[in-house]
């Protein structure tokens, strides 16, 4: 079994892409749809919350544990790395920091995500690990959040807002040439944000660069599932029926209210 | 001591207008950001929050109970009574139901709110209760909490959400003439609001109603400040420099961070 973790539904992109990667593995996904969003919320908050739905995921018999969530990325890995020491536990950061290191041939990144991803500096840290001499430009974009969430994915209103965040952006630092999605939701916005960022633009989503290094996580381990058929199994802290409305556009396909099992953390 | 009860910052304009009608009084504000927002969480959820916040309101030695949050008093207004047996607990949603049913002439209402409050059909039932002949439309506008906490409250983006929320409900619904903002974050939008619905409409405010609905149960029990200088005081469960910043725009003075005390539920 592979645990799945997010604040609500956003992180259902990420599964998505973990489902077409592996298509043979059981994976069990927590939605902390009581506490959500975790985006303005402070890091002692968000590690005390990741903690709780590591412990909660962990009594699944997990071998490998997925923060799917990138504000919990940013700030907790440490701390459930500490906690869940028996299994892999990777979060999005890293594989979308690689994915914009290697997309980027100006050095000039762009990352968009929450306040509390980008207050954290993580992204930014993760890509100058990697690239000394990269330029990396993150501001917060937190209405986009709330747009997928409604599912208001295109149209004028994405319009706007995608121009509210993105134009002073590349205005302002010209040789911008990868922008980096950092917030699970974004990916539901990525028409809107291509229609403002052009053709040019590298747009990298985590979820699927996520989902890849989870394979080559397991298959350098020698335990990802060979054959069978894979399954997933969907749990929320709060409202299990707009989890099921909601998550369906994210994890693009339908959820049955039943499907959803509510549990306390 | 008057307590004044919120999931966020939202409920700060519910706190400015109490100031205003009630200047001579002291205020506790708590602002539960830890867990923000509650419009899209169940009622139970809702309940069990409302219920802990109140209690360390408690603490206070209050002689009054704001719920200052449209949501919390849809769903949690009862226990909060029962709990807090001591003192008046007040929630916005009779206020504000008992000032849309004064100005309409028509009797054709229409409320905009949270997820939350529009579920549980708290305004339609209050309006409903004092007024059997009245047709009561009420749509979720989550959008509009977004915008108000990051501070896009005028221009295009606005604009166009403010459309997409009540073009459809005014054309559908040809004699509305009267518009209940049923969520605290809502007052911010008012000039949006306005300049889609027109001159025509009446807009209820339910933060001025409710200031009003306080000052005059205070009154009647013989228990309103006569004199002497009021003060506020502000606590959050998350956050408080967000609180600060975002805080200031809905309580419409600056903030200090250090205003802001730190507390858990």
């Amino acid at each position: 079994m592979i645990g799945v973790f997010d604040s609500g539904v956003g992180g259902l992109t990420v599964l998505r892409a973990l489902v077409a990667e592996l298509p043979a593995e059981q994976f069990v996904y927590l939605g902390d749809t009581a506490r959500l969003p975790y985006g303005t919320k402070s890091a002692e908050t968000v590690v005390r919350y990741a903690l709780q739905a590591s412990e909660a995921l962990a009594a699944f018999r997990l071998k490998c544990l997925v923060i799917a969530c990138n504000t919990a990325s940013a700030v907790a890995l440490p701390a459930v790395r500490a906690r869940i020491a028996s299994v892999p536990v990777i979060g999005v950061i890293e594989p979308g920091a690689e994915a914009a290191c290697a997309a980027s041939r100006s050095g000039h990144i762009a990352v968009i995500a929450t306040e509390g991803t980008v207050r954290g500096g993580a992204y930014q840290q993760a890509i100058l690990r990697r690239r000394h001499a990269a330029q990396v430009t993150a501001v917060p974009a937190p209405l986009f959040v709330a747009l997928a969430e409604e599912g208001l994915c295109e149209g004028p209103i994405a319009a706007a807002v995608a121009h509210h965040y993105l134009d002073p952006l590349f205005a302002a630092a010209g040789r911008i040439d990868t922008l980096v999605l950092g917030c699970t939701h974004f990916p539901m916005l990525a028409g809107a944000i291509r229609g403002v960022v052009g053709a040019r633009i590298g747009i990298v989503d985590s979820a699927q660069t996520t989902a890849r290094h989870v394979r080559q996580a397991l298959e350098q381990a020698g335990i990802a599932a060979t054959g069978g058929e894979g399954g997933v199994r969907l749990l929320a802290t709060d409202a299990p029926q707009r989890f099921a409305r909601v998550g369906a556009r994210f994890l693009a396909r339908p959820i049955a209210p039943d499907e959803v099992t509510l549990i306390d953390l």
